[in-house]
């Protein structure tokens, strides 16, 4: 059991040796027609393909085989917008322990459900009237249940990295370097974990965070050097990342290895889904396809570089993949 | 030059080499919640995920290739009801000859459209009342156009057979052996290459054509044990594989190494459209998910077994997509 009090390179590669054997070393794709039509060659890491069908699995799991058999015999506890939840259920299914959930009461069905599926008892909470993180300590603690956090958790970080190692791993393959690299960030697990990776392997890719408009909570403290907050008064379709605030944990290693913050509006967001949808075929959730909107629509200049996009989840309702994919282009 | 007039577990290693530095390794992919759900291991060969958005680029890239650069620098002609089309037009750009393409007029406007894009100039002609084989020889003959079938070509069926190499390898990889192996069969090129290579790999792997409901051709030929055409009469959203009837090359491998044909309904289709959207994140299209369709709708009993199934292409019109998750589960 690692007793880090903050992630490092060091401890994303203890998350790799535990991972290996259960995650899905998800492939690094890209389109020749897509690459002639930007002009650059762009590579896009199908984390939608993980288990559970984003990589939050990753974590989960990392965090969970580090408990005590002790922990693990009362049961873990995570609140979450729906990915954590699901890669929570699941990795305490195949590690033997009860998973108790408490998720936003506005959550994408196929989300519920799938937590729900893998077993896991789930609550629900009202995410702009009450605090997740105030409501989950108190139920956790009361039920002696190990609260696992979405990204304000160091073995959450380190496993989420583990994505950024292979990222890394596989532009090595092809003998390429990253000149830029976004991921979608919410609280900025997986955009911390991915930087201690890369910022080791290929310490010349500038990293950006990816946001949705009005949750560009990230992108602001990064520009004025201390976290900041959402107003709450809004809605995106990406549903995965509407978090308040960069965590305690993640926002010193984003500030320390990040460039800045690239803010997509919810219609790029829907073009990316399209774009993804006709040229590489595959399946991206909002919140997972926010990185990839930010190439499309130009929010940096990437004509003649190599650039990886992280599309970081694929759970999204069929209604909603419907009408977007039903929008005037 | 291979001059094989039979494609051989031989010629599908040739085109490996060949193939290798070109091609995608595609994902072997499976959903532990799927699995769950059908008290099987599905594994499915992704290649929608392979360049062009189909298998077809691998016999495109093969049969180029080896033409003398003489015949290259002719051109090269092929008449497809799409994938293959694409396959030649992306195949031929990277070879550096002129491709001409004779297409469905109802082909998907996102294949005619990708065919166009990598370069190709396209005709069109009426699948329902003209002959594509007449037709297509003698334009190709009066313009001195090398003619690349879609199927009955030895180095075409020698180039998909690579898919089949993969599976197994990747089959290898994970520990574990198929005891059902099915494809999407129109005119036999893809099906007929994989079973070359998995009959000399895994003999004991049971393999299956599958088959859009009124062009079941290919099972009621096995059947048979003669070649025996569609009517004609039909409409199916399959557009990939409305094939009249097995080719010349082809069907003599497929009657000594297939079991039989499994034959699904457009509903049923459409339903492993969604299934592969909702738990695999993935974008097959019609005619790519009827191997997928036979195993979910229970066309052969898979319980307790391993299974493959290949989704052959992912090119579908955004609207018909849109409208099949919009449909009634």
């Amino acid at each position: 059991m690692s007793s880090l009090e903050t992630p490092s390179y060091a401890s994303v590669l203890e998350a790799a040796d535990i991972l290996k054997p259960v995650v899905v070393k998800t492939p690094l794709i890209e389109s020749p027609a897509l690459n002639d039509k930007l002009g650059a060659r762009l590579l896009v890491k199908c984390e939608l393909l993980q288990k559970t069908g984003s990589f939050k699995f990753r974590g989960a799991y990392n965090a969970i085989s580090r408990l005590s058999d002790a922990q693990r015999s009362k049961g873990v506890f995570a609140f979450s917008s729906g990915n954590h939840a699901q890669g929570i259920a699941y990795a305490a299914s195949l590690l033997g322990t009860a998973a108790t959930i408490m998720m936003p009461e506005d959550t994408p069905a196929i989300k519920l459900n799938n937590t729900k599926g893998y077993g896991a008892k789930v609550l629900t909470y009202n995410r702009y009237t009450e605090s997740r993180e105030e409501l989950g300590t108190r139920i956790a603690e009361e039920n002696n249940l190990a609260l696992i956090r979405p990204y304000d958790n160091v073995e959450v970080i380190s496993g989420q990295g583990t994505t950024g190692l292979e990222i890394c791993k596989q532009l090595e393959e092809k003998g390429i370097q990253a000149d830029i690299l976004a991921a979608p960030c919410g609280g900025g697990g997986l955009m911390a974990g991915i930087s201690l990776a890369v910022k080791e392997k290929s310490p010349e890719t500038r990293i950006f965070a990816a946001e949705p408009e009005h949750f560009d909570d990230t992108a602001r403290s990064l520009a004025l050097g201390e976290k900041c907050a959402n107003s709450g008064d809004y809605r995106s379709i990406c549903d995965a990342i509407v978090t308040p605030t960069p965590g305690d944990i993640t926002f010193p290693i984003l500030k320390r290895n990040l460039e800045g913050g690239l803010v997509v509006s919810d219609a790029e967001t829907a073009e990316a889904i399209r774009t993804a949808f006709s040229y590489l075929k595959v399946v991206i959730e909002p919140g997972g396809a926010v990185a990839l909107a930010a190439y499309l629509s130009g929010k940096i200049d990437i004509a003649g570089k190599t650039v990886v996009a992280v599309a970081s989840g694929g759970n999204i309702d069929p209604m909603l993949f419907s009408e977007i994919l039903g929008e005037k282009r």
